[in-house]
């Protein structure tokens, strides 16, 4: 079988970091024996600069055939003012929404050596693993009816929260699967207390639970009170799962909450393609950082790390992924940082490229 | 002219909390010849127990006569499997809307002598005050459609989120009220990049803010890079502005990081009435606390602080608010502690009642 892959390195620092990734990608080639048939197309304002629309239908196909599609970054203030549905999120969005990308894992990981950097006190944060699973591709992202209408004589803002059995259902079936594979416990939020959408939410969640996965414990809880319980003692949870606006705040929370935010990587998987792998996207929590663009000073880990994800979920390569994080983290415990992770114990400070080389030199002596 | 003032317990700990606040009332009534017209009735699941619905007409009636309302608390698992419509929420739900009270004021405040029970460092929190205004009255909370359907053979949950101009203009002065008064910066939170009641919500601010309020520093966040920003530094804001569901989830997220959850209060503030008073409704911020409830172990602070802020909002006593609060903050200061602010480094431990005595004989102090 051979192994495909998209490369979209985006906008801002999305191509220094997915530099990166592309040697490790090479390592494994030439290293390890596992050969990466690799394209790479523009996605984001990169796409509108050349095709007029943030993912031009000729990538949104080559997305559809590849096993994996590896992102960078998306966004940046050149692209600001651009109409909303050209916007270079919109190209991000139409991949997750034609991929039917339903599953967005994020990991919030605290690497012991990062621990300090947290802006929460170490023990409330160090060893910190949790997995957030959040439903990416319904919700008020994409219901309808939305826009501006016009309405005795103002205008209104609309946007539409919908979500169908089957859409919390599947996206559940992924978080009690993980949790077996994890900590055994899954925690659901919504606001069942006031939305419709929320009671249906814990009511499927609960049901799919009973029928098929009474094994793993199950709870469940509003989003605030969630929110709150995150910065309290994040520890408490194993895996969460929520809808896609809940998930897109809460995961961003519990991503600052590690102090690893520049390391933190994502995957976004959709049903089994003919050949069993998932459908799927890996990127990392971060964003495209124009402040510091083209300047050699970004963080490659977070992409490196959706790699990783990339080789345990699309490509059944477990241990390799491992290798990978392991190196990672061996880098980062010797110190090397580049400048989002310098602070004042000191450390060796390291360029976009030096990050790569020390992961890469990490990797031959595994 | 008379100060009238509707008490509304409610259920778990909030009778044991308004207990003490009734103390404070009549404090001011007696040593401060500040009197107050008291009228005390049900919400929420005591009301439901009566009456079959968590707020009757008649307390609904009399919520919109009065100057001000005080709330405790609704809400316990007595009440979990009660249908939708007549949950305890709904009866807070039926006040808010009814009474039209579109600012939702969430200080998220950090007592210099709770820093330490804060989960984050104490650098990052110390002094904090910043000031949440939650739109209160429409959004998803509110917005039809809503409901579960039938459709396909299968059920959707439905909730809409609409926004008008009006609605968003006046909820953003209210905020740059306030700025005015502090630090002179508002932090308006959105998801403009994916919601089109985003986009009306960042473009009316702005209009706002230009038109009436260019004095006042003015930024735009998307919501969930807010949330990463409160838990990174949060001393970079001052007044946030958001949506009545953003603003549940970020201002309890604020409220946590300030270690002093049991201290928080709320106000609900609408438009004028004949005698120049808002409609308004003041709350603490935390909830009903079921398992702790007829234990006397409850926290008062934050239902007391929650009349301090009618005293400056509704009734015009800014320097008898200022009163009782360097009243709590002293007893604070002083080491009385109830059950949730006992930690390692000892105090004195205190009922419900004793922290009661202890304010009102540092207000006989003062
Ligand atoms: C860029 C933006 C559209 C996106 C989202 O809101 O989902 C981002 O915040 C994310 O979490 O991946
Ligand atoms: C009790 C509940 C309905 C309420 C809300 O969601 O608004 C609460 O969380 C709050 O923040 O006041």
């Amino acid at each position: 079988m051979t192994n495909t892959l998209l490369i979209l390195p985006g906008d801002g620092i999305g191509p220094e970091v997915m530099a990166e990734v592309t040697r490790i990608i090479d390592w494994f080639g030439d290293k390890r024996g596992l050969a990466f048939d690799v394209t790479e197309d523009l996605v984001g304002g990169a796409a509108y600069d050349v095709h007029g629309v943030p993912l031009s239908d000729a990538t949104m196909a080559k997305a559809q055939e590849v096993d994996a599609v590896l992102l960078g970054a998306v966004g940046g203030p050149k692209y600001d003012d651009l109409d909303f549905s050209v916007k270079p999120e919109r190209g991000l969005l139409r991949l997750r929404k034609e991929m039917d990308l339903y599953a967005n894992l994020r990991p919030a990981q605290c690497f012991d050596a990062l621990a300090d950097f947290s802006s929460l006190k170490r023990d409330v944060v160090s060893g910190l693993d949790i997995m957030i699973v959040r439903e990416l591709t319904s919700g008020i992202y994409f219901g309808e009816p939305r826009g501006i209408i016009e309405e005795g004589g103002q205008r209104v803002g609309i946007n539409t929260q919908r979500y169908t059995e089957a859409e919390i259902d599947r996206v559940a079936r992924s978080a009690f699967e993980l949790a077996r594979k994890r900590g055994n416990k899954v925690c659901s939020m919504e606001k069942a207390n006031v939305m419709e959408s929320g009671i249906l939410w814990r009511e499927v969640v609960q049901r799919v639970h009973d029928a098929d996965y009474p094994d793993v414990e199950l709870s469940h809880m509003y989003a605030d009170a969630g929110g709150m319980q995150l910065c309290r003692w994040p520890k408490q949870f194993d895996v969460i799962v929520t809808d896609n606006l809940f998930g897109d705040l809460l995961s961003d929370v519990a991503a600052m909450l590690t102090g690893s935010l520049g390391m933190l990587p994502s995957a976004s998987l959709g049903a089994p393609m003919e050949n069993g792998r998932p459908k799927a996207l890996y990127e990392p929590v971060h964003g495209s950082a124009p402040d510091i663009a083209g300047q050699g000073k970004a963080n490659p880990c977070a992409c490196v790390l959706s790699f990783a994800m990339a080789l345990r979920y699309s490509f059944d390569q477990g241990e390799e992924a491992t290798r990978l994080e392991q190196a990672v983290e061996k880098v980062l415990a010797d110190g090397v940082r580049t400048a989002d992770l310098m602070q004042a114990e000191g450390g060796t400070p390291a360029t976009t490229a030096q990050m790569g080389d020390a992961i890469l030199a990490a990797l031959d002596a595994s």
